[in-house]
């Protein structure tokens, strides 16, 4: 069998592809997730999406599903998934009878972490740390070459790390959490703030009005000049170069990949800053060990991490593994 | 050969014994480190305090030394070390030529993490976080069952992860380090600021005068019912907590091991707090694996750290390994 099934399970689009042994994509559809029509509808979907790139000769050797979710480890069953207002749903047994193939589920930022360690930014690297952040913040960590989810299946959540004792409320129960401060949300909220302020007159001509204040109009007017929209930027930077020195300092990684839309998207402003700001709190003799790098994968890592876990998988059941 | 010589370097101690292939302390000896009078002078009183514990009827099979420092995997030269007030120093070498043994160096809070692993707290799990509050603040990572250094050796370094942005500048030029606001030195200040503003008498009256606070005094207010006292741990352990939610979320692991005699010698306030401040800051279906509890070889996690690793070391040697 030369080619696996892979999905990148989204809250808002379908990506599915067909995979060959070499890592190119032979095949690949996107649709909407239409995920408040429930966990049937987007099974469905997964399912339609599978079906419009499954190869008319063969048969894929198994389906690898990014799911952006809390993953039990032993049973592949979904715990938590706040984007998809999912909450202890077995989709890998949905999808399995429905396919007939081996179906295996990841967190989706592990997977884009697996990928950019497989064929993107991480390839000479055998301890890395992946970020993204896109609406909200994730990750993943490659350690010893592997693939590391702790005791429980669940290690690489950056979004929830405290990194102002009194910050922000966040919707996890915590305050100060990172992904309340640099995330495209943060970026949003604190955009229309300034907005509401009086303040932020270039983002708020930009945005032709107060809802239509988003990430994207904040990085395109920090682009054009805007001091103000380059501010909110650096300062989402700040907070994620906070994160990094604390992840440097405690795991000492060989390199930090940053992935997602918003970190990547918008002319460099909150990658600059956290990498300043990085460097200034990463322990002084830690500081030279520091390289912070975008992805080179773009919206791709998910999929091909998850195909290159598939035929971990594949090849983990060929040799007697689990 | 049936022994191995162990040392647990501290600032202001030098531990040495002699370990068993059972892991057994046979013969142990303590002296002062007397840091000030320079690397030659401590060299020459490891080589003393190891030399009065030496057998006489047999040559142990090597000596492992746990280092307050950033170790260079590589080569085992000291890069680092505030405590000893070090840098670039070849200990290593020295030992060796003047005992004429295979000699090991890791940091030290690294070898105490790995004796809590092996014959402690954390012998029935294969990813722990050990934590150490004295004080600094330090910190080891088993993942895997094995000691995780990351790629350059120095993972593991906790006191130094920023837990309030803004918070209290630190010796490592950073602020709102864990060390600033949970370690003994943070619990000193804390205390005396509050005597010198004219409160804590309970603190002041126990400790006969304001240069004589520091944090057993201040467990020991605590513990005969002084509430600012209590307090000040307090303070102290939710900060403790923050920490230990973040990595909780980032990494998952079975089980936290909290050592050093700050944390784990002032009647629980501390660890208390701490518990009770991690619960509420992680993530939250990550919560019901939280599992936080003190070292359980107290003094000796370092030492017996150490000596499970020289016999691992001495295994990999005779494997043909590095």
């Amino acid at each position: 069998m030369d080619s696996v099934l892979a999905v990148d399970l989204g809250g808002t689009k379908i990506y599915a592809a067909l995979v060959g042994r070499d890592g190119k994509i032979i095949n690949e559809d996107i649709s909407p997730t239409m995920a408040a029509r429930g966990f049937a509808a987007v099974a469905d979907r997964i399912l339609a999406g599978v079906d419009r790139v499954m190869p008319a000769d063969e048969r894929p050797a198994g389906i690898a599903i990014a799911v952006p979710a809390f993953i039990e480890p032993q049973t592949g069953k979904v715990i938590y998934s706040p984007n998809l207002k999912w909450r202890n749903v077995d989709i890998k047994n949905r999808i399995e009878d429905a396919l007939g193939l081996p179906v295996w589920l990841e967190n989706d930022a592990n997977l884009a972490a697996l990928g950019e360690h497989r064929c993107g930014a991480g390839r000479n690297y055998d301890d890395l740390v992946y970020i993204t952040v896109s609406t909200g913040v994730g990750g993943g960590l490659i350690l010893g070459g592997k693939l590391y989810g702790g005791a429980f299946g669940g290690a690489g959540e950056f979004g929830h790390m405290t990194v102002d004792a009194d910050g922000p409320a966040c919707s996890c129960e915590n305050r100060g959490c990172l992904e309340g401060l640099a995330s495209g949300c943060a970026i949003s909220r604190d955009a229309r703030r300034l907005a509401e302020s009086g303040k932020g007159r270039g983002i708020l001509s930009l945005a032709g009005s107060m809802e239509g204040i988003d990430a994207r109009v904040v990085g395109q007017a920090a682009a054009d000049g805007d001091a103000e929209a380059g501010e909110v930027l650096a300062q989402a930077g700040r907070y994620l170069g906070i994160a990094i020195a604390n992840v440097a300092n405690l795991l000492n990684p060989g390199i930090f990949i940053i992935g997602g839309g918003v970190a990547c998207g918008v002319g460099g402003f909150i990658l600059d800053s956290a990498r300043e700001e990085a460097y200034r709190r990463t322990y002084p003799p830690y500081r030279s060990f520091l390289k912070i790098v975008p992805a080179a994968l773009g919206p791709r890592s998910g999929i091909l991490g998850a195909a290159a876990y598939a035929w971990e998988q594949i090849e983990a059941l060929q040799n007697g593994g689990k």
